[in-house]
């Protein structure tokens, strides 16, 4: 199979997602595809009351912790699911936004990523998923993850 | 690979739609899975005036045809895509709760349906594949169109 040749797993660094990073492997192992794993962080959220120098303080003073904190995050899942070959990628950002933004950049024509729970007989997908699916310019894989 | 048992292509019975069972047949192949393909017919959509005697009336004329006419579309399409060994099924109703009901009952871990047009910079799922995405319990590919 030569369908694919750059596979994006977009990880939330859970547990749970370790299912979709294994599906991940898989494909990219049957298309002998690249991988790339990704994760997201969203730099701050803002309070009601926050003065402008109040957020700008701590947005400098707080990515790049959460930066390296993500990046450990991704070294250690990728090791669990032994995809030792993956590029790892923090971006910081919207994640729906910079999924499909990284996934342009680096030519990827898979995003593969977990559509988490249920809500009555219906899955919520996230706004993340919904979003990417919106966006992405490639195909895109909703793996369904048990919670 | 050995990752889906029973993949799912979901057809419009377009031309365009050919690439997704295309990619179809590579994933099945790669797991060694069945695969089933499968359209969805609605038997009708009643005008704001018609009577519900017109309305029985015209579901019980139209179906049989419209589902016979369907029949055909996924034989001459799964000809064209060489999909040999796939299972053939028409269902009559609303296409997401359809797909979704056939999946069911069928074990399909896998459901691959087309993601339609580019609006701006946004694609739009179309109402069928988004709203099999959020009823779906399985894994859902959406493949990009061309058009």
């Amino acid at each position: 199979m030569q369908m694919y040749k750059h596979v994006m797993f977009a990880s939330d660094l859970s547990q749970s997602c370790d299912a979709v990073g294994l599906k991940a492997k898989e494909i990219a192992w049957a298309n002998s595809a690249k991988i790339i794993m990704v994760h997201i962080v969203i730099p701050f959220e803002p309070g009601f009351s926050s003065s402008i120098n109040a957020i700008a303080d701590a947005v400098t003073q707080a990515v790049p912790p959460l930066e390296q904190f993500a990046k450990s995050g991704l070294e250690i899942q990728a090791k669990r699911l032994g995809l030792h070959d993956a590029k790892l990628l923090v971006g910081i950002g919207s994640p729906k936004r910079e999924i499909v933004q990284i996934a342009q950049e680096r030519d990827v024509d898979l995003i593969i990523i977990g559509g988490h729970g249920l809500h009555g007989l219906d899955y919520i997908l996230g706004s993340t998923a919904d979003g990417v699916l919106h966006r992405a310019k490639c195909d895109v894989l909703i793996v369904r993850m048990r919670e």
